[in-house]
């Protein structure tokens, strides 16, 4: 396969979403638009990626280099159009035989295939090929004015004509090059247009005046959507989502109502695993088969083993591991914490920073004491041991195997194997006391009507 | 500007309701019906209003009064027509110069400028003009006999003969008038139609007959529905979320999904807002800006500080004031607090009737024990508080300063300054006593089984 | 009216769900599709029902006899086709006199009326008659092939000719036959077709040969919708949730947003009552008139009583039984308890196998401490009762009537009518010593990052 370097521009500003954040940051499925870019910039094989960023996105930079540390960012200090951003990336592109594909960074549904349709193209001895789609309506969008399989020029919607404006295939946005071809071009780009800047689309003219070959390729409209505002993006979201939900189903998962399932873009999940209505998953998530997940739960970073049931209103995060069989109940939090095979928390727990056998009992209302405003500590519980109703479990602590806490108990102390562990105080039964209490309460309510 | 009368029609009996609740009480976006007309009414410059109900319809007249104590109840005792409703309010029409607009109260998504779209009309010289719309099924409407911008008629759809059931101009919810020559009309109105009744719509035929101008003006067909049963309540509720989601997008919000997050009528975010599905908003909240909402949250009546992050699974009401960046996690309830900025409660907690400083922290578990069954008590709590992990305190009570409670306490008493209190018991071991505990148990469960 | 035997068959593969589970057991609106199929058949007054399932089928045989005990089992050994696996009833429809309807088991929105647009043909004189329906896309679905009134064959798709596919006519579900005519040609079936089976269509052209009238009835598209994998079973699933909200509306029930919340088959609710966003009912649910159902909350197998407030965040299940007025609200969890009249639970509880009287007091965070590791034990709580906040009550146990437990309490022994009940320490301040435990906890973080 030809070498290919893609340069991703992301040095737009943005502004219609009206945010601190840069464009390209905001998530779509959990993951920042431009990580969905950079994720199929290499699905279709980029061996380098360029970055072009504005002068105030060190947060994109930082965010991307998180992703793929491999990436080569480039600064455009100034906004003079996509072709001067494009040509910020000269370092890398100078040296590069082989292709360059120029992609847009704001456009999360984007796949390696996409890029496929245009370097398809270029592999079938063409010099150039563009990224098209016919969309719904065109209005604002760059049209291809073409001769057949030729693409000869991309007309700005500003730009153009009324004539051309019937056109209905329009750019997209992915531009793919020969490199050669590519560099010869570049900087011959000029600002004679409308708006004063440099279009990258010009290349197309250019490469046509110099005799080169432009063809195109066509992407699903919903493959290129763009995000300029926050009603695309929740559009975007939309999207995304029902393509993730259809290929759950389709490999054997049961969502009982699609829509209120919402997934991140790694959620995986294994055969005949059961997710009933209003189930968020962020990133991280790893679900085996057959596994039940009840209602309202709120599931992120964490490994779900075969059978476990889960919910109502759990939530799982911070790096969970559950074992086969485990059963989380309603407002039940677990946090980073490891829990084996067939251990049951059923009902109002925390379990912070725990590791905890299998076959164990966590009574309703336990709770891990694992901060002590500086630091966090460990609790240790053992294989089939039976942790009594609110019981406060306060870490650094340990519960041998077979132990046994009273309801109500506060554990300061280890608890060594098959031990029963007591910490609360004996109860003391004043007969006849409640009436006076609640003369008491009277009084001091009428005491403060006065 | 002319001075405006408004006549708000909520006599009827709304039976398709099936509902102890009058129509116009039940709520869209958490203010009633009634309301949302009542506001419109105001928007569009109402110096006075008149209401006129039915006599079970007192219910109606409390809620207005609660909403507007300045508009003027009237009573209509029997059901004779729209026309013989709107007769009801002469005290305040007969004395009235300017501009009369009588309205449907069941019109729950009315705006103000639905009723400039008429009284523009009354502007420009006419002596009446009547809101129309264009309903994709006219069935059951009034129709509009127009000659050019004149309104000659308007037909009740059972009165209508097969052409005049072929029109698509159809009666909404708003009739204005000058006020002279709604007095000089009112009183001519009679019963002879197929229902015996005053109809409101026959002012239009009388007006033309004593040689005034009638025109019309048009509403958008979601601006007038009205609701008679509660799949339109329903459909009523779904048009005013949309409205409010896409308002909320478009000032720099970010809604994850869009239709899993429900508005009140008064819902106020900031900027760069970001509510993740699942979001339900009751009256009275105001959001300041950078506030992360995750999923699963039920809040109302709250003021939230800015950058504050609240949720999963997290219930804020009764007047509760969140500072800057507090932070509350899943399964906490807040009621009735103020909580200073940067202060944290994570997991499992009640705060109600408290008072709570900055950079404190709440334990997993904490609980404000603030009624004793007849007072509800304060809980005060300075800044940088530790508060332990399951801790009850039992109000009226109060935390210094930097004070620390221990993991599993009651606290009754006050507790000063950089002071720790503990109020647990001491934990003591029993070695190898599990198993007798559970050998225990399952004798007992033998002996039940015989 | 003529007796009625229904054989429903259930044998198929059912490959394309990708599940461990039998096709007809995935459940739709909480009850498994076969269930819906044998309520269908019921409805339409079969007297017998005979279910004809495949070889590793036991689950689906007990699962349909949980539900209807007088169902007869047949077992079709090796897959044939549908008409050997009907052959296989034979035991019971050798001795049938009246009709006999053979329909597919994997049709969970089927009604009984569906089986009366077939049965109302065979009343009318036919021989027999079968379901047809128009789908949006025949494709795959079997054509009729029909004179008039008359319909000559049913040709599979798979051995259809163009214009044959070109019908829009199709097959629907379900046969049904005079039984002598059953009986006759039951046997005559071939495997001259493209997949070598045994085709139960062929019953039809049988028919016709035999000088017998074939007829046929049409069924809604959505009434007859077959269920082959996830997608179609979630679309099944809104279906079924679409009607049922329609028709609680209908009866004067208001849900906010009516595509988030999920009804079970036999959810049963009263007038005025109130459904916020985001309720699931699970089986066996019954609510009393002017209930509000808070946002949030998760009910099976529950009877609430009139006027009762619940939610938002509660969870109610294990055959819960509430009283008039009760209140439970967040983060609130009521298993296989009883609740009486005007009692409230607002915050964080579990109450598990209690039994709690009227105008009692739950605290925030009170835990029905009812498991000991083997046996669920019970709580008895009477009527007036303030139980303080943070209250363990270990069963088995009792409160008597009027009696008061002290926030924080752990409840061991029984507490007498109007007695005040203690079960906590005594709290011991340490002046001072705050800043310590930091300096210690600081030293701890220290040494831990060498």
């Amino acid at each position: 396969m030809t070498e290919l370097l893609s340069i991703i521009l992301a040095a737009g500003e943005g502004t219609r979403m009206k945010s601190a954040t840069p464009k390209v940051l905001h998530p779509v499925g959990g993951l920042p638009i431009i990580g969905h870019v950079v994720r199929a910039a290499r699905e279709a094989g980029s061996s380098k990626i360029a970055m072009v960023t504005g002068p105030k996105h060190g947060a994109i930079r930082e965010a991307v280099s998180g992703l793929d540390a491999d990436i080569v960012h480039f600064e455009q200090t100034v906004a003079k159009g996509t072709g001067h951003a494009a040509a910020q990336a000269r370092a890398l592109f100078e040296a590069h035989d082989g292709y360059i594909a120029v992609v847009y960074g704001d456009h999360p549904l984007l796949r390696g295939e996409n890029f496929r349709a245009v370097l398809d193209r270029l592999d079938a001895g063409l010099d150039a090929a563009i990224l098209g789609f016919e969309p719904k309506d065109p209005t604002g969008y760059g049209r291809f004015i073409t001769e057949g399989e030729t693409l000869r020029a991309i007309r700005e919607h500003k730009d153009a004509s009324e004539a051309e404006r019937a056109i209905g295939l329009c750019n997209a946005c992915i531009l793919a090059f020969r490199a050669d071809v590519f560099r010869d071009l570049i900087d011959r780009i000029d600002t004679n247009n409308a708006q004063g800047e440099y279009y990258l689309t010009d290349l197309v003219g250019l490469a046509n005046a110099a005799g080169k070959k432009v063809g195109y390729g066509v992407a699903p409209e919903n493959d290129v959507m763009g995000v300029n505002d926050r009603s695309q993006l929740a559009r975007a979201e939309a999207l995304f989502q029902e393509v993730r939900r259809e290929d759950a189903m389709r490999a054997g998962v049961t969502l009982r109502d699609p829509p209120s399932v919402w997934f991140s873009w790694d959620t995986d999940l294994g055969r005949d695993v059961t997710i009933h209505p209003n189930v968020v998953f962020g990133p991280g998530v790893k679900v085996a088969d057959k596994v039940e997940i009840r209602t309202f739960c709120d599931i992120e970073d964490a490994v779900i083993g075969e059978g476990a049931t889960i919910g109502p209103f759990a939530r799982i995060r911070g790096g969970a591991e559950l074992g086969a069989d485990v059963h989380l109940g309603n407002f039940v939090e677990v946090k980073k914490s490891k829990i084996g095979a067939g251990t049951k928390a059923g009902h109002l727990s925390y379990l912070g920073d725990a590791e905890i056998g299998s076959k164990t009992n966590i009574g309703a209302g336990t709770i891990t004491c694992n901060y002590d405003g500086v630091n966090k500590d460990q609790t240790i519980i053992g294989d089939g041991v039976f942790v009594g109703s609110n019981t406060s479990l306060v870490a650094p602590v340990s519960l041998g195997n077979g132990a046994y806490t009273a309801s109500g108990s506060v554990i300061t102390d280890d608890v060594p194997d098959d031990a029963v562990a007591f910490g609360r105080a004996r109860q003391v039964n004043k007969p006849g006391y409640a009436p006076k209490l609640k003369e008491k309460a009277l009084a001091k309510k009428a005491a403060k009507g006065k």
